[in-house]
């Protein structure tokens, strides 16, 4: 018999009635070939509040106290959507990250999972309960609670079908899928019903909200399909096929591009009249890297005279404690000027098809210039292109790249152009 | 070097504020001879909270996930305050009540601590680490969080105290200490210095609300002296002394009469015309038994031509259940009647002294006779007596019981008559 993991997240569980309606559909649902485990996240905004509690006795806590404090918002859903589902004649039962043997590492607030010790799950399995699994949360070999930072419910979830073998991790969110790119901004974005891991892992690194990139690269790892749903629009009593993450397969090959996303939060400086020698770069980022800012795309341009431009990207937060990192090397290397840009924007296309497609770079540059918008910094890898452009036109460009790679249009073996195009109802373009 | 367990009931730690005034009286007054554990309860109010949140998911929750979601209450607090005195420079961790080895019985929302593994608290206090311990919470031998129910904060300290061989458990509350009184009834009620386990756990049972009867009878069971003093009027900086609960003492003996309670949550049924035959008085209790009633006082009437009365007291949320238990059995047994009254009051005298002072008892009766307080019904153990009266005449009774017993003059070693009379200004009767 068949094991599903079932995730559902923060807004999912927000309030008691969207709780209830959580255990509607479990209750309704209950996939009868399989057996089930949920894990569940804290009630949306509980997580904030306790922060907040915390800061309002030391600006920065002891992070093995927050993991003691934060933990809690998980136990209190459990408890409750396992209260909810007796009522509904399901026997599901609460269980801690320590009950179900999640062990971490010593890192409080941001661990990593050291080791899955099944027993205990295995057990209800077979007493054929359902497990309501507290998300986010470990214990370390000292016995402490910890937890396991951003999108740490998603890497339980993930650790645990992993750990059992389960047959796929079905992760509940407010929306219902991966788009080709985010639907507010385009209205053509069309779900993707398959996507591959290394396609995710850019499209979330890249700006899709969906998923934290580090679920995926996990998931990735031990090679657990990932399906992304969504628990508001779900039809009670109905099944949805949401977006499958999974490893590569034949037909996925044919696309170019799977996606286009965008971020803007970024932020850009660009130190001007660097002193071509070296060891230079290696001054600067060093002293970055002591304030814990993670630089993205770097470009260093070829300069006269023995000076270059530095110009490089990190996230928009992050740009004033950059800024102040580099007074002092730049005065001690004599670098002339810094500029700071933070209304800047990176666009991306992502598609493990570019690897057989030839000039899908030079189709995205060209794209963009049509539409007069200045590429100010490009970065490429095996399955991705980004471009770093004015923020104003982030909205144009994302559109106007999701119709050139036509990706309104469903493709691959699931479904027809066709039908595809007759849904949405504003394709235009056909190739 | 000697160990206080200190701990810090609901209200005490009821708001940010308070919770750092809490903070303050540790870090202050840090007993510098003596190591140094806090128990913390839930902070006021959360626990109610969350029970209300879990019916909104049923009626009836299961014992379990209550327990799951109510041991979330501490683990706030002790977090919360383990970060306070981190700020104020205090060494401070905080620990769950699996942590610090609280092993209980399967009993879930009521569990009974069975074993208390202290490794992991004797390493912290060997560390220098003073234990922030959440209260009221265990772990099962399935490894499942229990509860210890009513007062169950006060166990864990009082529990902790007797596992380490600590030399007091210091309760804070909301109140200075045992009074001879309710000072709101009685202005003239004196704070008791010195009271025996036997004394408190009469005045816990029949009313005084400041410790729970099962909590005194665990101290008394383990020898434990235990402290109560407030957490508010406490001046920071300054020692308090509050009332110690401790084992009966030479200069306790010289007393009568210790103190006077009163509890008005009590009802009377009175079932008129009951035949007079062996085995009805069991046939009535079960049936009040099975509804889990519990029957205080007791009293049957001597009959005529073989019919009795019977009465008997209970807390009087209970008397509708146990009306509802009875209407059968009155039926089959043909008993004439049945009167309930709820405005009914329980006052009591309670003191060790009793045992060697004859006509403590008279002295009580004629009080009240002299007030034409009508009294119903009668109930006395070596150390304590109990009348049953109408409730309106509560106060009076009170009053005049202690002033009767000359409650409000300081006797025994510590302190003299004189300077308790004045310290309070409206002691009239001298003896």
């Amino acid at each position: 018999m068949g094991l599903i993991v079932q995730k559902y997240g923060g807004s999912s569980v927000g309030t008691v009635d969207r709780i209830k309606r959580v255990a509607d559909i479990i209750a309704r649902n209950k996939p009868p070939e399989h057996r089930l485990i949920v894990v569940v996240s804290a009630m949306q905004g509980e997580t904030d509040r306790l922060l907040h509690l915390a800061q309002e006795f030391s600006p920065l806590p002891d992070q093995r106290e927050l993991d003691m404090l934060l933990s809690t918002g998980e136990r209190v859903t459990i408890a409750l959507l396992a209260i909810a589902l007796q009522e509904r004649g399901i026997a599901a039962r609460s269980f801690t990250g320590r009950q179900v043997g999640i062990v971490t590492d010593e890192a409080h607030t941001n661990a990593r999972i050291e080791e899955v010790q099944t027993e205990r799950l295995e057990q209800a399995l077979a007493d054929e309960i359902v497990p309501i699994v507290a998300g986010f949360q470990g214990i370390n070999r000292h016995s402490d609670v910890t937890t396991l930072g951003r999108g740490g419910s998603d890497i339980t979830a993930i650790a645990l079908a992993a750990a059992l073998g389960a047959d796929r991790c079905d992760i509940y969110t407010d929306v219902d899928g991966v788009y080709t790119a985010d639907p507010n901004v385009v209205p053509s974005a069309r779900k993707i019903s398959r996507i591959s891991y290394e396609e995710m892992v850019e499209m979330a690194s890249l700006g899709a909200k969906v998923l934290q990139a580090r679920s995926v690269i996990f998931a990735m790892k031990y090679q657990v399909p990932v399906r992304v749903l969504s628990s508001f629009n779900h039809p009670v009593g109905d099944r949805q096929d949401g977006t499958l993450v999974t490893k590569e397969g034949q037909e996925m090959e044919q696309e170019s591009v799977s996606g286009v996303t965008y971020d803007r939060n970024q932020a850009k400086i660009t130190l001007v009249g660097v002193p071509d020698q070296p060891g230079i770069a290696a001054k600067i980022f060093s002293a970055i890297a002591r304030e814990r800012v993670v630089v993205d795309m770097i470009i260093q341009n070829v300069g006269q005279a023995g000076f270059t431009d530095l110009s490089f990207t990190m996230p928009r937060g992050d740009a004033v404690r950059a800024k102040m990192a580099l007074k002092k090397p730049m005065e001690e290397m004599n670098i002339q000027d810094m500029v700071v840009l933070d209304h800047i924007a990176k666009v991306s296309i992502v598609g493990t098809g570019m690897r057989s497609h030839s000039g899908v770079a030079a189709k995205m540059f060209s794209c963009l210039a049509e539409e007069a918008i200045n590429i100010m910094m490009i970065s490429t890898s095996e399955i991705k292109i980004s471009c770093v452009i004015d923020a104003k036109y982030t909205e144009l460009a994302v559109r106007t790249l999701h119709e050139t790679f036509d990706l309104a249009r469903e493709k691959g073996s699931k479904s027809s152009p066709a039908k595809a195009v007759a849904k949405k109802g504003h394709k235009k373009k056909s190739e």
